[in-house]
């Protein structure tokens, strides 16, 4: 959802319109965030010849798709092209399938840059061909396109909850000052950022220490309010979390999560009092097993779950290789080697192993400006 | 040089179009990085209603301005607009003045982004509107505009050589494992935007561990060839550079330049014999007086240099408030505390003191992406 979207590069089917238009689907289908999941954010275009006859995104689950908004809003796409940043599907869920719609309006070519990575709803493009439509795509690699809606094709796959990792480090790579002392190293246009981020996720993580120093309400406030809004789910192992907490206070939303050890979670569930729900997670070297939290998270319904630290928690998230996604706010301050690091999975005067140096790790999404800080987002390559 | 040009906002005497026009005669400027230092990069639009007539950019030190080049190779400008990323000039220096050749091709509006800073040069748009051409501009601020034409703006203000520093880091913020072993971090693509950006230095500044380490050319190796190669410039406190160092056994461009102290640079002189300039610099602290080699270096015609490290190096040219802008190629790694550190202004277990927080250090450039790496450009605030 940042930056320019990579249409992939040496496809020569394209025209420099076709890219621009293409672009633009991707762009306009990024203002779903936060409405639309676990659905893909979508955005479709019509134009005949270059003129852009109308545009639409998937703007909230369980509302009409891109292809069909865009096409319904016009009286007459006879001989026009469709862009569309995803495979319209085949496949009547929520709503009647995608391909019906394109072929009754007239439309003679349909773009896509996506393919459609679900079984039932894949097979659009065979279908539209199949009865004349020029089809051209998909273009890319399904490296970008997951990329672009990561949760969406990561939970396509099967293998449990999507897992982004937000950091903001000094260019020193330290989240804070000497003792952790709560300070903002970036700046206000950042702090937004996040708020948007979190409300195109369905939990939200931060482990002990964090919640301890920051008390943080781990809500979504910012200009995009989430369909559901993100249940806040802290770490406890040592069952300290108490109901003055400010993630446990929260008046609406659903329920805040407090995850400690089996032995722990009947005695802390009853001093929370039904504040939150207390799920247990088995002990794993000094913390709890955080792939086991996951698939718990899982089974309550958590497809995608954006940790907000701190470092110790992301150190373990990364080390036991849960994290997909590195969003990274640099901001120009130096802390010095006293910081706490934000990565901290050496001992001081230690290297890190080759297996943790992120070999592998790629950056698809351009970065961005927000202020005076850099958002970096790496992707785990597969 | 990199990313989109920013305009500035709120001014509402600008279109669309006219913004959109702007950004590309900026855009166009870049293509002259290397060429035509100590000039500014400066591109220029011919356009009339929606249709770009021509364009071109100040392609070489000493040949026509952009604004020329524009005019020149069209017919009939009469009634168009002219866009330039720079005030034309009203000077006649090594070409004759911008103003006249504006003047007399009809052009009836001229649209401009940057305000020509030197003295002589300027009063273009004054010029231009007594003889009744519609002239809007300077747009943006004097921040931005330095920042595309940082070396230029900074020279104008007659304080020294512009100094940039380049450093190549991990995201836990080292330059190198443990012990300094020479290690890529950063990709070929950053690699190859280094020596594009040496291309437009006249200086490339390393300190003693590096060259020590690496042994680098220092020369401009990329698609852009400098008009001027740049000169090789080594710290050399101890007096322990060899003929056989490869900085200085280069067959073309300048002589290279090895700083030592006034003690010792007769001997190393003798010892060099001839194979590099040997300069004098006093000492100050644990090491050579930066400041006063900035003297020496803008003596001898030197108006911008590039500092490619390593971190001792970076760390005095920081505490010295000799850093105009910080290129920070982050790489997808992690070093761990053991590595080197890119900014070693703290000793272990010791934060950075207020001043040494980069507060007010400003992201005017839009990060851009090499590769895996991420290209974060600062400049300091004034």
């Amino acid at each position: 959802m940042i930056a320019s979207p990579r249409i992939g590069s040496g496809n020569g089917r394209l025209s420099g319109a076709d890219r621009r238009f293409l672009a633009r689907a991707i762009e306009r289908g990024r203002r779903g965030w936060g409405r639309v999941h676990p659905n893909p954010m979508v955005g479709a275009l019509v134009v005949r010849g270059e003129e852009v006859l109308g545009e639409a995104f998937h703007a909230e689950y369980g509302g009409p798709h891109a292809e069909v908004s865009a096409l319904s809003a016009l009286d007459d796409v006879r001989g026009a092209t469709l862009y569309c940043s995803l495979e319209p599907c085949n496949h009547r869920g929520k709503t009647a399938p995608c391909t019906e719609a394109i072929l009754a309006s007239g439309i003679t070519r349909v773009v896509f840059w996506a393919a459609e990575p679900g079984v039932e709803q894949s097979g659009g493009a065979e279908r539209l061909r199949s009865r004349g439509v020029v089809v051209d795509g998909p273009f890319g690699k399904p490296s970008e396109w997951a990329a672009e809606n990561p949760a969406f094709f990561r939970n396509a796959s099967g293998r449990g909850p999507y897992v982004a990792l937000k950091l903001a480090v000094s260019v020193d790579g330290r989240i804070a000052p000497a003792g952790g002392k709560r300070v903002w190293l970036t700046g206000e246009e950042s702090r937004r950022e996040v708020h948007r981020l979190r409300a195109g996720f369905d939990a939200i993580l931060v482990g002990r220490r964090t919640w301890e120093a920051d008390d943080p309400m781990l809500t979504a406030r910012g200009v995009v309010v989430p369909r559901v809004p993100p249940v806040a789910v802290l770490l406890d192992r040592r069952g300290r979390a108490s109901i003055g907490l400010r993630a446990l206070r929260r008046r609406s939303g659903p329920r805040s999560i407090v995850a400690t050890t089996p032995v722990g979670a009947g005695p802390l569930a009853r001093r929370l009092s039904g504040c939150a729900d207390v799920v247990a997670v088995p002990v794993q070297g000094k913390g709890l097993d955080l792939a086991f939290l996951m698939e718990v998270l899982e089974a309550r319904g958590v497809s995608s779950v954006l940790c907000e630290g701190g470092g110790v928690l992301a150190a373990s998230l990364l080390r036991e290789e849960l994290v997909d996604r590195l969003y990274l706010f640099v901001a120009p301050v130096v802390v010095g080697e006293g910081g706490v690091p934000a990565f901290p999975i050496t001992q001081p005067g230690e290297c890190a192993p080759e297996a943790f140096r992120f070999r592998g790790w790629k950056s698809v999404v351009d970065p961005s400006r927000f202020g005076n800080d850099t958002l970096i987002v790496l992707d785990r390559g597969d």
